[in-house]
């Protein structure tokens, strides 16, 4: 499929320097570029290789459109536009519509029409599976687990009893939502199981990313609000609430009954203890540990740079008697200034 | 399934204040509570919204008996009872017992009668499962896998050869146990693999999370006590002991050989080096890594708790100097003293 | 299958001292050898074990073959030489080849002779399985998915579309390759999904582990060479290029678009910021936070040690004030030089 470029600029609001005829049908970096491709730049670092590249078009922002080799789609934000354009010309790709020979689907669960369910699926009773939404090889639907229109659920996930999706939401291979939260209560003779029955209700528009898990409530539901964006592998404790379009980037860990607000972002294996508050719009930066409370916006960091590692073992050295430092600095001052006295 | 508040108080040895026939047939928070409800109090935080609770009954302590606005269970450990009552209100959901037609089950594998197997279970030569036992949808058993009775094995499960679990074992979906240990040596030409022959041995009562991997031993099984309970996204090195009643939170990882005593607690993403032993009741707080042997039960942290990103990334830099730091301030000592003695 | 200790020797050119013809069928420990096992020393701190074991035959260094109680097969690397002759002794048990009836394979995806496909196994079209490769339960091949000769995936993997496996690669279950990057655009209304359209591209003997994720490419692929060993519940970001024979330990986390190079090795739970380029030969402790591009070649830390949790409670409060005790000293520093120069 070809888009001609002064379509695609039209279509986003875009102004455009160079021939509106030329199309595209696929998206490149710069540097690899070739014939029919649309790229973009969105960090100035790389506008040295715009004179050079052979896209097609790119989307760039008027100060670099002068730059551009081939024609310069020019927009305010160009990964924005970038992005809307490449989902044109890469949209993903629905199977079928239907349902495969090989799913097990139970009597009293409701697949919508134009839904696509791909073999090794089941899905359990009271499970609802919305208009358009598609559901890859070896999935599992729990009892009552619904999903809205247009949702993407990949091979190899696993929905449990009730847990509710939005529209629009993308759940990634080896994702696992609404498993038991870790609750335990100490008996005479071990760990004693406490029952989890609050599910996990799930807004709109929501991405859950591979290998990650989102465990259900204890006995009120784990919230996602709408827009919600969780990368891999990471995992939310039962009982949290996540404000809308909250991102969290890999290996996130969110222990249990911790409330975020919304626009916040976490980066890649930063975490929190549990039964928290953080207000909207903190940024967590990567490998940073939250724990306690945030109540003002901001960004928040805790990670140490790798160092040489005898150095850093110096350092971690003195660290551990980092108290005793302090109090003879303190002790040093007191002896200066007896001596001033004298 | 109504349950009457007396019989209950009874049945767990437990006194009452109010009315022995209200009857409840669910679990609620002290907040959300209405009617045919039971809550608990085990937090004192949360006593404030006892007089206006409208839970049929509350399990609490002594000491609070007489703020409950509806009945009062009173129970020395109010949390435990709780998870007991909770247990007989929500018994986990059991299919119905067979074997499903869309599971494979070897001609050489055994299923115990009353075991429950569901659709795309795949289950291997030699392999067998107790009674009672719930196998999930798309879980597969390797050759010789063995599960005792009244276990509950969720969906995506993926035991690998040679596993061994006891009775009443839980384990959550996309966990997957007995996976080759990380074993490789470098030859001339690159790593090659060192087989790993060791299985992987589980007692009784053993949970473990959604996500979480335990390999296989090098020669010997890895062993998991009874009565532990792992959370989700946990990795479990080769050749790994686990005392009875140990219990992790989510994403800790124990690298391989490591020996961890009974009734220890491992808080979120923690963590210990390979090849350590860890005494009983020890309790490594959240994020914590454990770089050489524990031989004394108590509390061990690590820790940086978030900062502002500004002051963190000033503390950073210092760090990286604080040999330095230290050297100064003994020079400085030096100093003094000559001084004085001068 | 009992092999003749003698064959062995020569066969990988080692000399003997003992018994040539004692038989071996399977490994052991030092400690727990019986009859017909072979074992091997490669850490010193064994040797005292030497003396007491029955071990059949024990692959040792030449300085300690004079201390084997049984056959000393004496190699310079003992453990490179154990890890083959292991391999004989326990191949990887191959099921019988052929397509299991209760897989369902595309009619436009390619199954090489002699390779075999376990039941519930869906590939998609345009997948292909090279010769003498296993597959197994639960497992999914995307469009366009192509593995080479003898690989070895396990049961309950995912590989998405136009994902490229070399040959002999190892895959274990729960593992999920090709998932999309962590690509979004802020938009007015939420975050916007930028489409990830590269796929990944996989050496020959590479081997990744449990419950890791490798997510594609945003347009051109993740790359992974020959030879990288991953162990579990790894996260490697899209864009990575990963250099030949890098290994990694568990829960490593990679950002994306970070390029590291060939022989470098990552420590448990250690990890990268994204866009970073890490030169060769480069070792990573265990829990280091690599923030920044490594140019020279060594081993670079960043783990702090547990500690009494008291003591590290004190030492962390230090360290937030760690810029002011460094002011602290720089003035007594000068208070110091006033009184020498007054």
């Amino acid at each position: 499929m070809g888009l001609k470029v002064g379509e695609l600029a039209v279509k986003f609001g875009c102004s455009i320097v160079g021939n509106p005829d030329a199309e595209v049908d696929h998206v490149a970096t710069l540097r690899s570029a070739g014939e029919r491709s649309l790229s973009f730049l969105a960090n100035p670092a790389y506008r040295k290789y715009l004179p050079e590249s052979e896209a097609t078009a790119v989307v760039v922002a008027e100060a670099h459109a002068d730059v551009v080799a081939g024609a310069a789609i020019v927009a305010q934000d160009p990964y924005l536009i970038y992005a809307r354009m490449a989902r044109m010309l890469h949209p993903r790709q629905a199977p079928a519509a239907g349902i495969h020979t090989a799913a097990v689907i139970d009597a009293a669960a409701s697949v919508s029409e134009g839904a696509s369910i791909a073999a090794g699926v089941v899905i359990d009773a009271g499970a609802s599976v919305g208009a358009g939404s598609v559901v890859g090889a070896g999935t599992y639907f729990g009892p009552g687990t619904k999903i809205g229109r247009d949702c993407w659920i990949g091979p190899n996930v696993t929905l449990m009893a009730d847990v509710h999706l939005g529209d629009r939401c993308v759940v990634h291979p080896g994702a696992v939502i609404g498993s038991d939260g870790f609750g335990i209560a100490r008996g005479p003779e071990g760990w004693e199981p406490v029952p989890q029955v609050g599910g996990v209700r799930i807004g709109d528009d929501v991405d859950v990313g591979a290998c990650t898990s989102i465990d259900r409530g204890a006995i009120e539901p784990t919230i996602i609000g709408n827009g919600v964006k969780l990368d891999n592998q990471i995992q939310i404790g039962h009982n949290c609430i996540i404000g809308e379009h909250t991102v969290m980037a890999g290996m996130v860990g969110i222990a249990g009954s911790t409330t975020i607000g919304s626009n916040c972002a976490f980066g890649g294996n930063s975490g929190t203890t549990g039964h928290l508050t953080i207000t909207d719009g903190v940024v967590i930066t990567a490998r940073c540990t939250v724990t306690s409370d945030i109540e003002t916006a901001g960004t928040y960091g805790g990670v140490f740079p790798h160092d040489d590692i005898r150095n850093h073992q110096r350092s971690v050295a003195r660290f551990r008697k980092l108290d005793t430092l302090a109090r003879q600095v303190k002790a040093l001052e007191r002896a200066l200034a007896d001596k001033d006295n004298s």
